[in-house]
């Protein structure tokens, strides 16, 4: 606890007459600046702020904490935030506060579900996986799906990609894939990686513990060519083996990007979970 | 021939020295007021028209006829046009004429396709049948697919559709779904109508030789009580067997409807089908 005050955290668990919102929502991201507040820039972050604000009649700003950062043009359909309130805002039932917020809101941003949270959820420490898809055309792209679909030109072999992609899992040092890397470690563990046809495409859907800053699109642009039968199978396993950062792989576009989940730890491992993160984000910075 | 003159209607083939040009073409039609064009309004058919007249350098616009005439917000993935050009501006491959034209057009319209069309073509009047898409969110519904996805609050019950809509099947008066019948006849054949899920929710496909105007959106309108198990499934043929239009129906928003395809007669047919369309026009306003 005392860490946090140092770092100028936010706090574990909520003060005293407050309590721990935790909001569910979705966002179409073409038109933000990405999640996080900026000076004179449109972003999600201060217009759910400010719906907050406006929806509990409070005098001072709601903060927000988030669970997976998103960069400009990233889209989310399962971004989780917590809000610290005062018990005495809380005049209606969550379904109405609800109704209000997206009405609210534009329609690019939606609240699935605001909820009492449980003891030690915290949106952004008590996470324990994230999971990110990516989509890209299949053959000629569709102007419908331009703002959340890359376009492939070529037809992709979702086949190969899944099995090069298997080479990926499990507990590595993904620093080929990250672009930052002065702040620490670039080793993650990736549960889940593999693709499928969609009705847009072909998307490709990643679970790790945390990613490193552009991980998704760095591995995805790796995968890219072997989809399009330019590399071999191999190909994305021997970059990550090299441990360095490649400056061929293409970062693609962030618009191709969707936060899916973040999943979270059982309700009773809350708080011990928060205090790992925690104290693993004294050496090193979690990027999401 | 002649009536074709007396009524103004676009020639049934080029003039000499011309050449016709077949057009395969999707776009979005969030922000368009619909294919045709209007003054002051952005429309796709201005864009395209333009686009056509820079690329082939002509000092005259060039005039297009459409296959499927898109309402305001209505979106297509196969929209076929042609356009009569003089064979003297055929300098490039109709690749790199493609290429230009979508330099020269938004994102939001795309040529899918440019080549020379064969004896007796006009997208219009050569059509023998027209497919279109509307979809509905299954639930809550996303904000990435709002501009072309209409939100079903409930979670539809497709069986119960499917089972509704082929009652639907076949050569009927649909004076029941069709908006105007002052122009004539509202018996169509209706060959196609089925719903499937799809990532983004729910989707009705139908195809008939032709629909009246606002045909799909009070069809779909009136399917959408029977998926949320408001209306059960004898219903929908209920109300086309009335054989009047009810108020009751919603004719649901623009935006849920695609032109997905245009299905034309077989190349050593397509003079004789546009006979036999043009015929029937003389009593009948064919509205897609």
């Amino acid at each position: 606890m005392l860490n946090n005050l140092m770092h100028n955290e936010p706090p574990a668990l909520p003060g005293r007459g407050f309590i721990r919102l935790r909001i569910d929502l979705s966002y179409d991201g073409t038109m933000f600046a990405g999640w996080a507040s900026q000076p004179k820039l449109r972003a999600v972050q201060s217009e759910v702020e400010k719906a907050l604000q406006i929806a509990f009649h409070l005098k001072n700003p709601v903060n927000t904490i988030v669970g997976g950062r998103t960069d400009a043009g990233v889209h989310a359909r399962g971004q989780v935030i917590h809000a610290d309130v005062p018990e005495s805002v809380l005049k209606e039932d969550f379904g109405k506060i609800k109704y209000s917020l997206n009405g609210l809101l534009d329609a690019d941003v939606r609240i699935l579900d605001i909820a009492n949270s449980p003891y030690g959820f915290d949106a952004r420490f008590a996470a324990i996986a994230r999971t990110y898809s990516y989509s890209f055309s299949n053959g000629a792209p569709d102007p419908l799906y331009r703002n959340f679909v890359v376009p492939a030109w070529r037809k992709l072999d979702v086949e190969a990609m899944n099995k090069a992609s298997e080479k990926l899992l499990g507990l590595n040092d993904f620093t080929a894939f990250c672009k930052r890397t002065q702040y620490g470690t670039s080793i993650r563990t990736l549960n889940q990686f593999d693709w499928r046809h969609t009705d847009f495409g072909v998307m490709a859907t990643l679970e790790a513990d945390a990613f490193c800053y552009s991980m998704v699109r760095s591995i995805v642009g790796c995968l890219l060519p072997v989809g399009e039968g330019r590399r071999d199978i191999d190909y994305p396993k021997q970059v990550l083996d090299s441990e360095v950062r490649h400056d061929d792989i293409v970062t693609m576009p962030a618009h191709g990007l969707v936060l899916e989940k973040i999943s979270y730890a059982a309700d009773d491992e809350l708080m011990a979970r928060q205090e790992i993160t925690r104290a693993r984000r004294e050496n090193t910075e979690v990027e999401n």
